[in-house]
């Protein structure tokens, strides 16, 4: 039996709506930062950011479950596909994907 | 040396915003669906909802690399904090944490 | 002269980041409602979901202003282009634009 | 009676997520650029912020539409709100708001 039975607050909708809110919760903490400041946090703040950050994987790691997929060879095949849509030899140097998507 | 020399454009508030834009097109595919419907995908969806699953892992771990987060531990550790924001005893059977938050 | 001088931090990149948060903000409060409960909040929730509206409503303002787009033309184009995609005499009664985009 | 009977779709809960991922597609356009970049967008970028724009605002219309929120109303409150928490004479050329939140 399940130990808190939220199971039922559970769905697979309500978990991606979660995830998408917990994802934007992360991106809250960068938003007025410029990019250089994003790479050098304080210690307060990296701790607030990491919380986020396993909030989010907790929420990707429940949906997955729900919905059978397996996470670890969906991350695999996706790194195959990415590499074949952007060939080294191509892709480096140039920012085509990022400023002409 | 990096293989696509991407790595310009990943600083941590650009890798936080992809994080939070792939969490939403995970979302889209169920922004329609019941929440019973959302339970039994066919085999089509459930392969794209893997695919952006995948999406959102990777840029997770990106972000965090780039952050010097331990994504494992800020998991382990969310979920002790949880343990004890939500203690079995009382909080099962109730859904205080989900309506009235 | 700007009163508060905020402009600094309000370049599109980052307003565009603001809305999106703003507009997850406004969805956590629906994420662990039933649809049926969404229809029919109670009066407190109610005047939060509205401020959180108004967020959103204020951050797409300042988009539109910083990158001179007439939001209202936006729309009544958008109303046209919708109207065309999906006629209504194909539309009706059909979730096809929902269920198989 | 409805043109196209889409109101069965369209509880809160689900234009709340459609408007968010709406304001995922915005911010998908500006997350590698710079903002210095995002300032100056060329016109059929320009063309397709402005139509992801309009989606959003469209199905915030909608969602308050629903709900019974007076839009306008709730922007003006807010606008109240706002100018009471950040005075001009502390706020100005201060970035706590930004970094300190």
């Amino acid at each position: 039996m399940p130990r808190r039975d939220w199971a039922q607050f559970h769905s697979p909708k309500n978990l991606a709506s979660a995830l998408s809110v917990e994802a934007a919760e992360l991106l809250e903490h960068f938003q007025w930062l410029t990019e250089a400041q994003s790479h050098s946090l304080d210690a307060p703040k990296k701790a607030e950011v990491a919380a986020e950050a396993a909030d989010v994987l907790l929420y990707l790691l429940q949906l997955c479950d729900k919905l059978d997929i397996d996470l670890v060879k969906a991350a695999h095949l996706k790194m195959v596909v990415n590499g074949e849509k952007y060939p080294v030899a191509r892709a480096r140097g140039s920012s085509r994907k990022y400023t002409e998507t």
